[in-house]
């Protein structure tokens, strides 16, 4: 682990350079981003990177929540990120209130699947809907989470009415802001 | 929480200069780390720290593991970092082996606790042995978590006691690198 310490981070920043055209750029809650023509998503700290409007980073990381038996069952029916249909893709940064971050382990897990169905919402849009969740928190950055999503065009209202169960459950009642920014894939 | 980024961050540096004269540096598993004469420790990344023989980070963060029961018992207790009679310290990095990271949540804190009871033991130390707990993985370091401890002279056979169960548990087969930094608070 220590050994390969660039190949878990990943960097996304607006500019107006990137394999994604930024198609819509909304503020769900709190403060916005600039708005940005494109999406540049690499891997490690994305230092080549000139002139972004912003810049996010986050890592990929062990599962805080899952369970070997929800992690068995999502990983025998999930697809990997960046299939050649896969031309439409979603970046969320979202950070959590400080109460949520004061709640212990159980408190959380309680609230994340017991209460919000967050795993078992989400297993119905898979292989469909393809996803990486990087942390942010602990790496000093404005948000606590990045999840970026790929999916292809025909899926697109399923994505929809997926943030949009998410957006209604308890735990989102801790998000205090989030961007939902669309991609078009277009290198 | 983004906007104080630097508050949790907190370095350790060993080299010529810092508040700590160094009395063992004991490599327990794994690859050592270059012998210190004094160790450094700051709050923030340490940009002002020169010439290092070596520099670590790590961040506070929520508990991963810890039950609102269990918080609450080891908060009504616990003592400060920094008591004028707690003269000892130990900088204890570790990184736990790929294994470790494979396993879920459950599974992880079925060994950390339930198999491992390293609440349970750790408890018995409370307050004696104030600890500071700082993860480190997903920053790019070398060691997963950096335990900071003081303790005043008369607890440091506690201290040994305390540090000898932990090595002996399920959860530190886990660990595959381990150095034990033993210091004394001189400024």
């Amino acid at each position: 682990m220590g050994m390969e310490p660039t190949t878990r981070l990943f960097t996304f920043a607006g500019g107006s350079d990137g394999q994604f055209e930024i198609e819509r750029q909304t503020v769900v809650v709190g403060e916005a981003l600039p708005v940005s023509l494109r999406l540049a998503c690499v891997q490690g700290s994305g230092e080549e990177i000139t002139h972004p409007d912003w810049i996010l980073r986050g890592t990929t990381s062990n599962g805080r929540y899952t369970t070997r038996a929800e992690h068995d069952q999502m990983t025998a029916v999930q697809a990997p990120m960046g299939r050649p249909e896969a031309t439409l893709g979603a970046l969320i940064p979202i950070r959590k209130s400080p109460a949520w971050w004061a709640l212990t382990q159980d408190e959380r897990r309680a609230i994340f699947e017991d209460q919000s169905r967050h795993i078992g919402a989400s297993m119905r849009y898979l292989p469909a809907i393809a996803r990486r969740l990087h942390h942010s928190r602990d790496l000093r950055e404005p948000f606590d989470f990045l999840t970026w999503f790929d999916f292809a065009p025909e899926h697109e209202a399923a994505f929809d009415e997926l943030v949009a169960v998410l957006r209604g459950t308890e735990e989102w009642k801790y998000v205090d802001r989030e961007i939902d920014i669309r991609v078009r894939r277009v290198v």
